[in-house]
């Protein structure tokens, strides 16, 4: 397999025109029954499961988003369907980035363990991290210059504005954006970094682009978290790209039924059709 | 095994006088020679060593504290043997609590997946998590009644003042200390939660206990990470306990050579006399 780094996968499949990425969240019990019904082991059951899903959406695809809690929940055979699935993918389609959401974050000599684990054991293409620590803690994976490493700056759920909008400093400024000011300004030397920004409140989607530049966004909460396509689509995509708008439960739950698959990639083509129409309109 | 939760076994560990915690951080390349002429597979290799530290240490510590991104780094090997060192201390010393350090930190709906992946798969009594989502994110954790949860407050790491030190909204308080306040007063509705707080800068640690009551503090940096342990307890333990004082490379690598795990019971022990001893004059 020739090695491809990050940067060059995203933008060849910008430039192709997918900004959508499917999130790969296997819950068992949401599995449809017909793959129940033919594998027994939960190894068998997420790996099958994810495998179908991104046979049926690679080729209108920005990136798959594997989320580690999902497989991490099923313990080892969880965590060993996790790594069936991404080698899958770089075998299979070695042009779609993967980007491993893990949100981890700890001190220099144990962030260094996590890239290791992330990077050379797993073989993700990116991941997503927390900026609690600080720049110096996250510098072994800011160090990874063909990875991508997106930093936590809004998050989409409810009450995530307990800290992230707190002003701070001299500024009046809230924290998601000073961190945002600080990855753009301080941490991107390696030009490696993204922020991840949820879908929900477009303004602040807005207030993260006109911060930022060009620098990637991945855009969780299209979908299931009720973030409106379009309007996320107006205020922070770019001309050749820029943003990863996630659909996880949306796209991979879109049907219980046989045609699950199928009903995955509707619905990630009905996402591509808004992103289309929005990006040519603006 | 009869269940205790990991209050009480916290609470009998500090009735018997030990306030400090051995982090189990394995890394292959610093296991000693002697072990890796006998042990071929990582994964016996790792459960061989934790298994010796853990006999050597256990009638004489608070709590284990392995490091998830250890193990992690390790793949699919490294975490069967996390699981079969989880499982190692609940069998043959049921009255030690096993703190994972883990920093976990996600949306509410992946925070469950996280919380079960620890408390339900790994079985973990207690884990460390991150703070910038807010208490709504990491509510599945708090709903654990008899589990502990460790949120960040400051940590030990050169750096981690970029965002925990500065001063949010009116109150012209650090980060560090408002997220002190809202788990002391918001978030801690099952008397469940406790703080990480770094052993580095004991007028911080000592700000954190003047705020939070009798909140369990868990200190890591204690020995590599350089922390006066007396000055340590002193701003920070009470006649009760109080504190879980961690020390991971200090203990666990005090010896690279057959003698390791003596070794590491005598840096644990001298960690013990200096507690005993400050905690008497105060």
């Amino acid at each position: 397999m020739d090695y491809t780094s990050f940067q060059e996968k995203l933008k060849t499949r910008w430039e192709d025109g997918y900004i959508i990425s499917v999130g790969l969240d296997p819950v068992v019990s949401k599995i449809p029954d017909t793959l129940k019904r033919e594998h027994s082991s939960v190894f068998d059951l997420i790996r099958v499961f994810d495998r179908a899903i991104i046979d049926a959406t690679a080729d209108v695809v920005c990136a798959f988003k594997p989320n580690s809690a999902f497989y991490e929940a099923e313990g080892i055979e969880g965590l060993k369907a996790l790594k069936a699935t991404v080698d899958y993918v770089h075998k299979v389609y070695p042009n779609i980035p993967v980007i491993l959401d893990a949100k981890r974050g700890d001190i220099g000599s144990t962030s260094e363990a996590y890239a290791r684990s992330v990077f050379d054991e797993l073989g993700a293409d990116a991941v997503t991290v927390q900026p609690y620590l600080g720049q110096t803690a996250i510098q072994p994976f800011l160090d990874r210059k063909d990875k991508g490493i997106f930093i936590l700056a809004r998050t989409s759920n409810e009450g995530a504005g307990e800290f992230q909008d707190m002003l701070v400093g001299n500024s009046n400024q809230p924290l998601y954006l000073h961190v945002a000011n600080q990855v753009a300004n301080t941490w991107n030397k390696n030009q490696n970094c993204g922020l991840v920004v949820g879908a929900t409140v477009p303004d602040e989607l807005k207030a993260v682009r006109d911060i930022v530049g060009d620098m990637p966004l991945l855009i969780p909460g299209v979908g299931v978290q009720g973030g409106d396509t379009a309007r996320v689509i107006e205020v922070s995509a770019l001309p050749h790209g820029g943003i990863i708008l996630n659909s996880s439960r949306g796209v991979i739950y879109a049907s219980p039924e046989a045609n699950f698959a199928e009903a995955a990639r509707s619905s990630l083509v009905a996402l591509n059709n808004i992103a289309s129409a929005t990006r040519v309109k603006k």
